[in-house]
């Protein structure tokens, strides 16, 4: 039975109970609307709505429901359409009639803002942490290779040499962005809507500073009609996901080509391969590829979500019931995938020789035009030279360290001798020792910089 | 155990299976499968494969896997990693090695395009006759309407008047549009790519024109690479749901705003109404809203799986497990909310009284620069004085049929007596009788052109 | 002529530089690119790779090329095929061949980075100052009607009495949260990747954090692989912008919807009404349904750009590109958006009679079942027993304030005569003072909390 | 001066013109809206709302205004705030008071349905004109390539031999699905609103059946509230060309990624490359990654305009203005990006050197399956032991084709002197004749079936 049904002469369809009853998904949030209902028992309690032992008593009773849940012993009644109800219901069982009175100046519509308020205060620390661990296994890899040389892509071909830890710690600067806004998101959410009733507020004098105090929220909401009804916080939630997904997806993107065997910079431990149900040979990269796929589910919860939030009039509808799916699922695409990144990361083997014969002579034409430069050309000149020996290299099929000097000479009389010393790719790295550029002295840097921001 | 293994040393990280197992949601598709795999034996039979006794061995049991799957009492082991190692599994432990013989020449690439094909197979005749139902219902509700004047709006401004038949049959063109797209969506299904092995074909001379014919497809793919990556088919289903959800949104908001009481157009039957666990009097219209919110749901599944699409790379990748999840959530919708849609429309109320008091007698405005059209002025002209008209009788605050004829010749000498006649909202009804219009001959005609579409 | 080509032999076909050119869009970049490459000359000065001289003649040159820019008197050469190209090749053609060694150490992708993000933070603060001036409006009107009684609706069903400055203020909370959204963008955008080279930094000893500082950044990007492609701060202000947006289209659906001549609560001033071409009474509310309609083009492009990102590899890559339409036609959006909708409400008129007349005693039911509660009984008892008594009302097709005594004694014997008070609109919303709440005076101290925000 | 206006006091606030007036993109629909004029007089005419004298008289202004706009001398009046009002006033202008005849009985909603309509008609053949080229050209290259092999990849690892024909006409047959899509788009498109009014129909006995065979439609809209809201087939075009923008960015990916020197399967012709600003020897595939990049752009358009139908009520709502836009700009996005792609695979150069040199025997494993399977071995144990066979030729660093014949016997005692004879890879092409297979005889049929749909 509902909560309501007073003014009711006929019970509700049994398909639109079907589709309106969100029990299915929301017990998810038992804990944390069983930890609302008590602080608004105390609530109650202090402005002599409840005595100390009906307090008491319901404090108790959503104790008892709770163990119930934890235990997973809690049966609903066929007719619970949501949580709150399940909880209301099983609560009257174990207490008798003194649980009507918990209802007292709330609404179901402020009772569910603040639980997933509160839920999502518990979910976002909880990926940070497992944000901080992957950081931690990039920032542990980027260390073990500071001095590993590899090709850096732009438009995916060849560019400049880079290393291995500059490449790695390019995510890491990632994750940092996203552990700043879910941090953001967290202060979204920390704002508490108890007391905002239905949407008018309650008419009982209740405290709410103290009751958002008591909860762990940071404040209570400025406007009833506004708390009931906002769920930019869940946006934002989506949102930070949806970026720090795109950096997921990028980064397996790169995983998986340099793994395969036109790059062969890395290979994945057998761990976290599958195989083929036909081809007996392959090691596929499932996991990689998993979360370059579910990139797409994360951003369609967000864009989704941004459209029923788009169609809403004032107040509260019901469509907002449509937060929480996608809430939760992304959430839960998090907790499946970033386990399995972490460990791929850590697992995760290079191949330096392969990543050092990869390094194309061309890959320092920039380097040439330097040398151009510090010899007092503009760039824009030294450039174009550069590039006509690079063609002048390909015409005569050889590298760059094997085209005789008077070619150079022929396109500058700047060249000398000492032309052949650019052909270092090490030298050329080192040289890079800007802040955040790939010399090993440079990565080390940045990567003690993310890792400060780590403890931080 | 997965169905490959042969080269690996290492057995699969759990994370990883757990991230990457589909069997809880693709067990939905073992109907189908069994179906596919039965087909495929017969194929191998005939072209020698199989022995008659072996094909029968295997396609009884797999019907033997089928009814145990029906009647809930398949269990998985604990290694299966989707739907086709499970059959595959019971069916090894049901009839023994010459189960193995079953893949041979294909992949899990070509069978689960062909399953999820054969499933939207099945899946879109089922949506489009609840379809069919619920345009069935809005004709009939516009049929016993056709003479029931309502206003008509543009901008959400009250604009000309229409009638109920003609509002109620505005959504049976929408339908009907639906229903075509999603014949088309079920003629882009029904290709089929079993034989396409992982990506390139097989070796065995199988027949697929046959198979595909078999099967109830239309044809065989025509490239085996393409065979096993194509999902257009699950993004042309998305879209075709999408706007099909769109619709249903734009009904629910015009039902919704029509029955909230600045309007008194329309009210729900209380079976389709809901309360609220604070406020006694409330009767919400809850499945219009779901009807509503749940559009973002089904556009956010289009969104995201056409993001997941763009990002891959050429053959089976895969992200493309994604594909089912959104697929079987949005037929899962459907089926949830057709059934409330088409109670909500048979039972839907209408106050003719309250409809006819909302007529203005400025909506007839046009009706009037019509009457100086027929008199020889040119449209845009007579526009110009039918407004001067209006604004005369807001400052005179009193009806356009009240405004005293002197000030109707001041406007224009073409005014005279019979300018009142135009004041009739029937009669103005009555004139928009060209096809598609509002009198109730022409809804007439337009509802019996909507029905013959539904019966063909 | 591009700024590359030494290596060479074929010039780009026509119809690649038709989709290339970036230039009818990115010429917006001007004064940022011109202001960003003035910093970089200054730290080529520093570390001796321009003398004075030379740094002088570009600094002055590139103020002269602003000034054409400023002037509308810059003509590019047909074959710039960015801002960038453009820019340096008019400054060689004032200043001669000097210009050539601006480009020195630096690359397009950090040129570029660099520039959009010195655009963001022009372009955020201009519109958080807009935005500042739409919230003092809204909360100009809240102030001016605190007292004003209206319905409140929860389901777009009438719910409870609030008053119109209870209602102002929930869009003031809204955008308040813009406010600290906005601000966060600026912050995440106020970092320095000049100096990153094309991926693998610059190989002169550059001090990236000195010229972050003269650009006015914060601080300069911890590695130059990822400050090259970064653009988690573009898609970071498409979100911010899109729940900006989503705001402005609920309010907008609000105000239509209420000045419907179904509600009449408000009306538009005819400066922001547009006509029909065949209607000669309408006046249309076009500004609010643009405001609307404009959300789904803003929701768009936060979609489109997260997909594009996702597909992304490692390092620059050209469909970054991308990044400059959205946003520019994002800000545009605003720009065309905030000024109509503030002069909007600072004219929009209010129907205090209107609104009350559409109050309803059944809206006062919860305050009913409150009645019993006081008197002891519990809130879920109380509830029922109110909806009861509106349906009693209802089959006798009376008020509830002309229920005779007796129903209400019928119905509970804790109802006395004191029941009759509780049909106070007025008194009812007074009681509603709880922080957040509707009374006059709980708006009046959210309206001051804003406010207090509006000038931090 | 607008259209309307007779009932205005107050002319429009300058900055809602500016948000409001559409000229600035909808003067693309110029001609369009000249032709259904054309039509719509006509009909005025037939039923004598026009004498054939003004009828001429206005069909002649028309084309004297078309012309003007093909000549690119209109000049708009400053107050026009969309083509149709800018058409209007410049036929007055040129015809005088007799142009304002021409809207009798018509308004903008079903003009400007009208019109976008036909814009779509002719908009959509274009396409499918530039699409036929550029699948020919695919077309070609693959009938170029029907013995070229090359390995194919699925998880973007080396699975099977495949042949370049194979490959590219795997794109060919995605094409083909593109081309029938929009073939839909065109039949969705092509009814016709025209006689719809502003949402009522019209009062005059125009033969809209008639009207719409005028005009190229197939017939005309059925209801005319739907008709002038309906943009199902905007909506529907932007998905086709969502889809047709996801195949082309998986073979711009495809081609970037085989054009990396980790592969060098092909080379992009200069002319489709670009260069670097930094780095003097870079030949970046800057077409392709706007393919990729562009897709978003796409996608965007299609979640953005969802969101915006999403939101409607019923009948016209100037939302809809927003349809245009992201029409035009796909549109437009494909006439820059088709003929790059056409000109782009036309000079692509394969390098079947390197293609084979990337073949690698243990891409025939499934091969080695086949061969115990064609020896009696179900296969699910012949797919293990082939699997062993791969390991043990890692475990000894040799081919497969290199492991003594012992070795094999170990695995399995049906292997016999034969096996050898797997390890050929044209052979095993070869054996994969099945239709839609590698094997260049299949593919030759595949190609001749979408050459044939080509000229369908």
């Amino acid at each position: 039975m509902p909560l309501w049904g007073g003014a009711f002469n006929q019970p509700t369809d049994d398909a639109v109970r079907l589709l309106n009853d969100s029990l299915p998904f929301d017990w998810q949030l038992y804990d944390v609307d069983i930890t609302g209902s008590q602080a608004w028992a105390n609530a109650l309690q202090r402005i002599g709505l409840l005595t100390p032992d009906e307090c008491a008593a319901i404090l108790g009773g959503l104790e008892a429901v709770r163990a119930e849940f934890a235990a997973g012993s809690f049966t609903p009644d066929p007719g619970d359409e949501d949580i709150h109800t399940a909880v209301e219901h099983r609560l009257t069982a174990l207490i008798g009639p003194v649980a009507g009175k918990l209802h007292t100046g709330r609404s179901r519509n402020d009772q569910v803002a603040t639980d997933l308020r509160l839920w999502v205060m518990q979910a976002v620390p909880q990926l940070q942490e497992q944000l901080r661990t992957l950081q931690a296994s990039l920032l542990d890899q980027a260390e073990a290779h500071l001095n590993t040389l590899m090709p850096g892509f732009t438009h995916m071909q060849p560019a400049q040499p880079i290393t291995v830890g500059h490449w790695l710690s390019s995510y890491g600067t990632m994750l940092a962005r996203d552990q700043v806004r879910l941090t953001q998101v967290l202060a979204e959410a920390a704002i508490c809507p108890l007391g905002s009733g239905a949407l008018a507020g309650t008419p009982y004098p209740i405290d709410r500073a103290a009751l958002a105090e008591a909860l762990g929220f940071s404040r209570a909401t400025l406007n009833s009609l506004d708390g009931v009804s906002d769920r930019d916080y869940v946006a934002s939630f989506l949102f930070a996901a949806s970026l720090l997904a795109v950096h997921l997806s990028r980064f397996a993107e790169d995983v998986i080509l340099f793994g395969n065997p036109g790059f062969g910079f890395v290979s994945l431990d057998e761990r976290f391969s599958t195989g083929s149900s036909l081809m007996p040979q392959k090691r596929n990269p499932d996991p990689l590829e998993l979360a370059r796929g579910k990139t797409g589910r994360v951003l369609g919860h967000l864009a989704g979500f941004l459209a029923t939030l788009k169609g809403l009039p004032s107040g509260y509808n019901k469509d907002i019931q449509e937060d929480k799916e996608p809430l939760f699922d992304t959430v839960e695409t998090f907790n499946r995938l970033l386990p399995v990144m972490i460990g791929l990361v850590e697992s995760l083997r290079f191949h330096p020789a392969a990543m050092r014969s990869a390094l194309d002579e061309r890959m320092l034409a920039t380097d040439l035009a330097d040398y151009l430069v510090l010899k007092g050309l503009p760039f824009r000149k030294a450039h174009h030279i550069a590039g006509q020996a690079v063609r002048a290299a390909e015409d005569q099929d050889c590298l760059l360290s094997q085209l005789p000097l008077p070619a150079y000479e022929a396109l500058s009389p700047l060249f000398a001798e000492d032309v052949y010393q650019v052909f270092d790719f090490d030298a050329a790295v080192a040289r890079r020792a800007v802040a955040g550029g790939p010399a090993p002295e440079a990565v080390r840097q940045t990567v003690a910089a993310l890792r400060a921001g780590l403890s931080a």
